[in-house]
């Protein structure tokens, strides 16, 4: 099977123009098939503010009322995606920005109100993911962007975690694709100490990230990073891994020499 | 050679969820393929003016700033195109939302300063388009909708007219298919008197129409739109019409029953 990495960057690439150019620079020179996910960053709240759009994340995760949606979707699908797929054209990666709404990509299901309603938030399960729509656009060389925006098949768009769909897309390609996903974040990899940027772990098993977890080293956002890494591993993925932006390609050409592997 | 629609909607159809529900329900009744093309309405208006970002319109051109670009980026690329997209695919028309820079679908040149600075507009060319890229789609069933944002292929989005872009790419087509491209606008066709309704012409020719121009008869906005009409149509494009959003299907149809033929 060909190879393919899935590579998912979030906000502290998105948020730094400097730093997004660096990155996608190094992505030109991956010399493999990829798909880029990508989260929002600040900007997306920022605008919320900037029209007293009062934003509420609870773990990490975006309380997604109508008007919430609206700058999502303005941001997500259009500012930060387009925005990469520009650059990546100026390296001649022949890129092609998407929600889950294209092609009938990742339909979604509005996530039932439990305990907290996170308003416009969708599921997504490996099965539903339109996997040929992808096939057919890397078969011809296109390099598929896709950002966190989901729909329910019925006219509406949904907000998806980021991380999720790098997740499910990685799981649903697995059957057709040697896939290596790589989550790339502001640390060089999950750290066993986070007042030293260097304690980085460079295997992960499940037992480890269990004890980590209990011991509070690892909170907050890393834990939903952490599992939807784990879940692509469990469904097939060939390699997962987590590390910093600035590392992308390193990491996938040396075999993970720095950042964290999941096994 | 299979008859393919292009059909540009603009301001009146997407700034009325009912009218914009209604339209997207006609399509879904075509039974022909087609792209849609749409601008953007008041929508980046409004944003622009709630974020304190003064407008410049000139002969119905934006002038686009950073700012601007930005703005026009987020509403046209995002809100507008994505919405369109989970309406179509509500009604199980499997659609991708594209801007010019996806699949380098439409390079552009930045307008180069003469007497007016548009800033970030980009002027394209028939020959540019990769309609190899149309073709793959098309033929794969998906229905592409295009918003009104191309690139310069050096990593910057340009904005560009959309009435533009719906003549460029039709002419583009023209050689792969038979083109019916169909502009539909809040009248129900170039009026003979704009006092009058149904002073509709049934035919515009170039003589006509430069007639009705130098009465002032034809004016504002609606001049561009015809230029872009008839360019179509020394292009090679099959049949081009100007209607009304709620009459599109009609007019496709029924070979122009309601509604001005360019001829």
């Amino acid at each position: 099977m060909k190879t393919l990495n899935i590579i998912k960057i979030g906000g502290n690439v998105i948020d730094d123009e400097s730093k997004l150019n660096d990155f996608i620079q190094s992505l030109a020179s991956l010399n493999e098939p990829f798909i880029l996910v990508h989260g929002g960053g600040k900007l997306a709240t920022n605008l919320a503010e900037k029209l007293n759009i009062p934003q509420q994340l609870i773990e990490g995760r975006r309380i997604t009322d109508a008007e919430t949606l609206k700058i999502t979707t303005m941001v997500y699908a259009g500012y930060i995606n387009k925005n990469i797929v520009a650059k990546l054209q100026k390296h001649h990666i022949n890129s092609v920005g998407l929600s889950g709404a294209d092609g009938n990509l990742i339909p979604a299901t509005k996530r039932i109100h439990q305990e907290i309603d996170y308003g416009f938030v969708g599921d997504i399960s490996i099965e539903n993911v339109n996997s040929n729509f992808l096939d057919l656009l890397l078969q011809s060389g296109l390099t598929p962007v896709i950002c966190a925006i989901t729909h329910d098949k019925q006219g509406q768009l949904l907000n998806t975690n980021a991380d999720t769909i790098a997740s499910v897309l990685a799981s649903a390609l697995a059957t057709s694709f040697q896939v290596k996903l790589t989550y790339c974040f502001e640390k060089k990899g999950v750290l066993n100490n986070s007042d030293d940027e260097n304690s980085v772990i460079k295997n992960l098993d499940w037992d480890t990230f269990q004890k980590l977890k209990e011991e509070g080293i690892i909170n907050k956002g890393m834990v939903p990073k952490i599992k939807n890494a784990f879940d692509a591993l469990v469904n097939g993925v060939e390699e997962v891994g987590i590390t910093s932006a600035e590392n992308i390609t390193n990491f996938i050409k040396s075999n993970h020499y720095e950042g964290t592997r999941i096994n």
